[in-house]
């Protein structure tokens, strides 16, 4: 393998001749052999290249940076986002807190690529951009790392969370819908209780994710103030007059997303609160899904020796050793996401806590952690909806047995009888393994005519309307 | 000791004599000795009370209780809420996860009590007002319990965590207004870097708690719905029609809060997002406190031999064995607070997680939990706020001194001479262990009127203006 | 009401007259008022008891205290060990992360106290006994603290925690043993699976309780460390010679329980990795219960349209609104349990991070939170066992019909005639709602007499043996 | 691309033809489209590789596997196990809950790989060796995947996470006796204290390693324990006599690992505790290595205007804006994988607690969390060893100026003049930024030549000799 060698304040290092990267990204490699490699996410490093044509474009326009290089560096930035330099960005969630080493990765391959677009060979000749004075110019790592995580983590939200889990929501909806008129069974305490309808039952869930969603959305105000313009410790130290809320601006533009300037920059570097809150509101979702994820594989359990009241998808061969089971694999990947997303929520919050002066080191984790829970969250919602929820139906043999078999439907006696006598009766027929309306009568409480009048199951599931 | 017997479905149970509960506050008492006694929040018994008073009024509007037991009912709810009888209610958090003896035992509190008041003797005669069929009209523990906590965690929130929060906000808004001309250090990584001011630095902390606050309350619409109405599974059995609505409507006006009636009621039974979603951000408010309390106490740090730029009060000596020593106390109560309101999150996630079916069987733990948060959230910042926070000064001569040493006001000459220059005065310095200036000249990179003009601290705390 | 003057370093403070505190309990009384007062638990006041009468004996014998000192001040220990002085302390966990003030809240109880006994008046003349130089002399909050901490922990553990979940335990295999010939579907994904015993599946409960209390166990020497004899920075600055190897050994004496003093003081005091290690064997063991529990309740769901395989004790009425109705309570309230020691120890573990140089400051919240989780387990289990487990019986008929029903029988061919083709039968018997049986026949697979041989539930269930 | 056609029990699927995988690993990539592609750990298929090989080897032992077979099976294990496949496994973790589809993923491409070996073209002509009826032979998902998951999970401790802790445990060691004589001064509450040595502040951080390496072998017997041999639900169903035993032997023997058969194979599949277990030590150590970390950088702040009181290696520039910065990066790395160990043990509670009847089905979710934690603790501590720990330098300057400066050596007056006396000196002093030993004279409790006796720094370090 041939080398070239590379340089910065400390020294001379030797780098791979066929990387784009410089001396910063060659020392992060060997001091940070933490994991697998390369597993600072890309999403992160696209983010990056958004604010660094954008502040290219502000240094220039407000008189900083020639125009010449401007381009040059926005035409790497096109380059990185289009995918073509994936391979250049080698390091490590693992590394400095304040992702400095991801920022100069950035700045050393759009400075080393650019000299190839100038026509010049990398390593030869002064650079033609400069990694510090020029790409990361009117930056410092604190304040660029925020903005990159930011930019990513809400185009993944707004991109891929949100899709999803309407997605499912939408699904979900359109089963309540159609399952309006299934009277089946109540459950409290996983036990009998009095009848409601399957479509009542899914108009719950889509509740709870209507709610997760405002809750998420109401998270996007925070996660869209972008730290840029703060430089070292929020001051803007070393940036034109002007440039945080036009870069700010420039950043909106190229994403496509309401991005803004931080309204203050000592929080937006010292503090991630807003990345806390965006996946507080990823938790929440979670605990939605996790409790819609077990009453469906609860409800289809059997086929022949459980609840069996709904019938899902059969996708896969369920077991390598029993022929012919069928599992409800698909509650069982979106319980697991759940899991991990309450696991990453305390790693967010953990890193969440330790800011300490102007700055907090937790950036990468925290970054990684609101990327993986947005991915994993919509990407299982929408795994979930097609190969499961959309394909739901009812079980209406068995849902109309386990209904008439139920004892709380004295219930409806309450108002007519007391809840005493009520009791009197569903005792006595569990007890007896008779029905309610047997000992209804037996008991003397009430005639045959004005049981059949009162304790109707259809008639039982509509207090609201 | 006396007793009297009580009665209910499964038959009798010896009570004190001198207790208003009846047979199912007993049998609670004895099946559930776990913990403490007592530890069910009176919080969530007044929440009962307001809401028992409410039905009453609500059922008796609509002609389905008389107008003298809609009043005997009401009148012992006032009694409850005027604090007369917070002895009787017994029962601990961990019973019924519906909290449905907690229901029982605020229904027979009253019935005893309205007995009592109708001028008969408890335990003897036929009740003057049933617990089940009259105080319990139109409602079940699955929806009466979580229209409790909702109650009584809305009205913490608003009453004691904002006011509390918002208290401590204020201070350091006033302090970060007094302190806008103290230059002094910044610090990244723990490490010297470019200097800011102290109202700069505290003004990062009024932006975290401005957004913690906002936070917060976009979570209380969810926690303003009421699942009361819902009765056992959320279909309103044994409701009257239009009761749902009036009965939020007579809580709102009895407490003064916003409250309403629940959307979806299936989703207020079986989940318990809203008290997941609230106490999210009561989790994000003690990750920006924790940050706070965890700066002051670093900057107040010494007083000869730590970092010194800030003076707390003393308010206690701070050591059983070295004598005169003062300690960040209230930075360490805060923080411990910081750390059980993150751990009470996840209790309360995965409570959340764990609905089945038509009902959530954690209640009395998740609300326990999130009023135990907002307490202790609430009070920690004015705790805070008046022994510390408030009295928080700067020190000026370490301030200045700590500031003067800095080898980071080399940054202000990255845009006069490039950073790999100013990176060499800056390792030159600290290797020789002189200063910037010293060095800037001996190489010849800046002249000393030049330094002197282009390195002001105080021109480099104010780049975003 | 009447008080008195104390005083401390800091000066004067009033206190009432019939109190016994002194001026520093007085002031933190003042200065935190967080939460519920007197929230400091008890446990930990005698844990101090045991170690300020332990450190009198230890400080007499090694010749820096008098006779007549010890004595008194031991008299006082006993005293508050048995009860008499519960109301004497008065302050919350909220407080110095050290404990400062309550250990000078023994220390100022003991002295009063003493006083008393010695015949005088509390707050006239010379203290008979010095709260600093006298009750605390050797020792320092910093060492004091975290030794009651252990003392109050370790003690709960071994009296409350193991003999509750050891009971819990020895139900359970006595119901695994009571339960071996029960064969009953065997249950996976909650989907039918092949055939176990009813006493296989509780012989996993109990084998899932062993393992948890031996890693209990396992924790319980590190918990046993004393740091007493580290005195302020673990140094053991103002201790005489052989004092803290001795010091242990009497409080080993005084509780019965392996006490020694820690290996590495200084590891004693900035750290509570100790607290960490025993909290993380309590989650374990609440995991396993969940899970318990969790079956329990499901496998007793029904009556009647439930999966209904065994019976649980009814021990109250289960609804406020639905007659005749029994919950599995007791699996509720354990499972809240579960879910409160869980996120109990997120809260130990933020709090385990935080020491700084010579101390942790979190303290009181993290031996608060292993006491609450430690009782909570450890009650939760004899609540389960005495109201629950211990009434366990088998629905047999249930049992019966569910097992004959199940496709997953089929698995016993797999050997027979290879997975393919078993896989066949169960697919078509499903597809027809037939029996196994029939389709084998049907499919020319197997003749009906292989079929009764091969296929035999109770054969399935001994492969182990 | 062409493709071939594969088949299982729910019909064809079409593969790439190039894939050695067959039908199912086909419809479980396309059913489970959640994250990044082949996210199911490398490691957990080496672990299946060890334990199909030990399973042909026990079947043909016991006669119930051909010798062909058994050496076909055993020779694509190895091929597998040198990484000859790695790009044939590219199923995720979020997929079934029992990791069936990466149980037939290894059967598939064993038996399609077996295929080849024999001189066949996959696709054509009958399967040398059967997936299930072979491959699977006397196993189950059910009880393979958590067998795989114990090897790779225990293998990655051992082989990983314990060396590296162990080695940055062993350079601390070092540091601690190098730095025996180097008196400092003691900090608590973050606040001057008394002094102790720098080597007795690095003796309380091995001994936290110790006590966690201790605490995290304690766990390993549980881990131990493989689960193979349960098949279905945990009865053994369709294995051949002695086979449990055996097959563990076996896998002991191929990996060099004191692997057992579970005592109770119903927990082995129902439960994984024994990974809750494994993960709660590491969590432990992530807490003690938190604290040392946080120590370390706090102690090495600076260079100028921070503590200063240690070196640590300069490794990168520290800052893209700040030139001349050196920063804690390495304790920054430790410090983020920490909190993320955190966050997956909660992650990994969860998923314990979630078993149901016979089986827990959050394995895939639970092994990869451990595998990840496991590798990233052992990880850190290697790169936090060789490229920060073992570098560390006292500042002696520093550290003796600080010293000097404390107003806490009064601490040695205690046991000469008293508390109160000792108090009013320090008090004192530091309100006249005098020094202690001029107000001790001034206010004529202590002559000078006593004072130096009595103050000796070095002298008060040594208490517990």
């Amino acid at each position: 393998m041939s080398y070239r060698i590379e340089k910065d304040t400390m020294g001379e290092v030797k780098v791979l001749a066929d990387k784009l990267w410089g001396a910063q990204t060659e020392r992060s490699r060997n001091n940070f052999k933490i994991g697998a490699p390369a597993s600072m996410p890309l999403e992160i490093v696209y983010g990056f290249a958004y604010l660094k044509k954008a502040a290219a474009y502000t240094n220039c326009e407000l008189g900083v940076l020639a125009i010449e290089k401007r381009d040059l560096i926005a035409q790497v930035c096109d380059e990185i986002l289009e995918g073509k330099h994936d391979d250049q960005f080698p390091l490590v969630i693992w590394q400095t807190g304040s992702g400095t080493q991801s920022n100069m990765n950035v700045n050393e391959v759009i400075a080393n690529r650019a000299h190839q677009i100038a026509g010049k060979v990398i390593g030869e000749g002064e650079k033609t951009i400069q990694p510090n004075d020029d790409v990361n110019k009117s930056q410092s790592s604190n304040d660029t790392f925020p903005t990159g995580m930011h930019i990513a983590t809400y185009k993944k939200i707004v991109e891929n969370t949100i899709p999803g889990v309407t997605q499912l929501r939408d699904t979900l909806q359109k089963k309540s819908e159609a399952f309006k008129d299934v009277v089946k069974i109540g459950r409290t305490h996983l036990m009998d209780a009095t009848p409601l309808t399957l479509g009542q039952e899914f108009s719950g869930y889509v509740s709870q994710l209507d709610h997760g969603l405002k809750a998420l959305e109401n998270t996007l105000p925070h996660l869209s103030e972008l730290a840029l313009g703060g430089t070292a410790v929020g001051t803007g130290l070393n940036t034109p007059k002007g440039y945080a809320k036009r870069v700010a601006e420039y950043i909106a533009e190229f994403t496509g997303l309401p991005f803004i300037t931080a309204y203050n920059k000592f929080e937006a570097l010292a503090a991630h609160d807003a990345i806390v809150e965006s996946h507080g509101a990823l938790k929440q979702i979670a605990v939605s899904l996790n409790k819609i994820a077990n009453d469906i594989r609860m409800m289809a359990s059997g086929p022949r020796s459980g609840i069996g009241e709904i019938i899902i998808p059969a996708n896969e061969p369920g077991s390598s050793i029993m022929p012919g089971k069928v599992n409800p694999t698909q509650c069982e990947a979106l319980t697991m996401v759940c899991a991990q997303i309450m696991g990453n929520d305390v790693a967010v919050t953990i890193g969440g806590t330790q800011g300490h002066y102007e700055l907090n080191v937790f950036k990468p984790m925290m970054a990684s952690n609101l990327l993986q829970s947005a991915q994993l969250l919509g990407d299982a919602c929408v795994s979930f909806d097609v190969n499961c929820a959309s394909g739901i139906e009812p079980n209406h043999a068995v849902i109309k047995e386990l209904l008439n078999n139920s004892l709380m439907l004295v219930t409806a006696l309450n108002t007519k009888i007391g809840y005493y006598k009520a009791a009197e009766i569903a005792n006595t027929a569990h007890k007896n393994g008779t029905t309610l309306k047997e000992e209804a009568i037996n008991l003397g409480y009430v005639t045959a005519k004005d049981y059949d009048e009162w304790v109707k199951p259809e008639d039982m599931v509509g207090g609201l309307k």
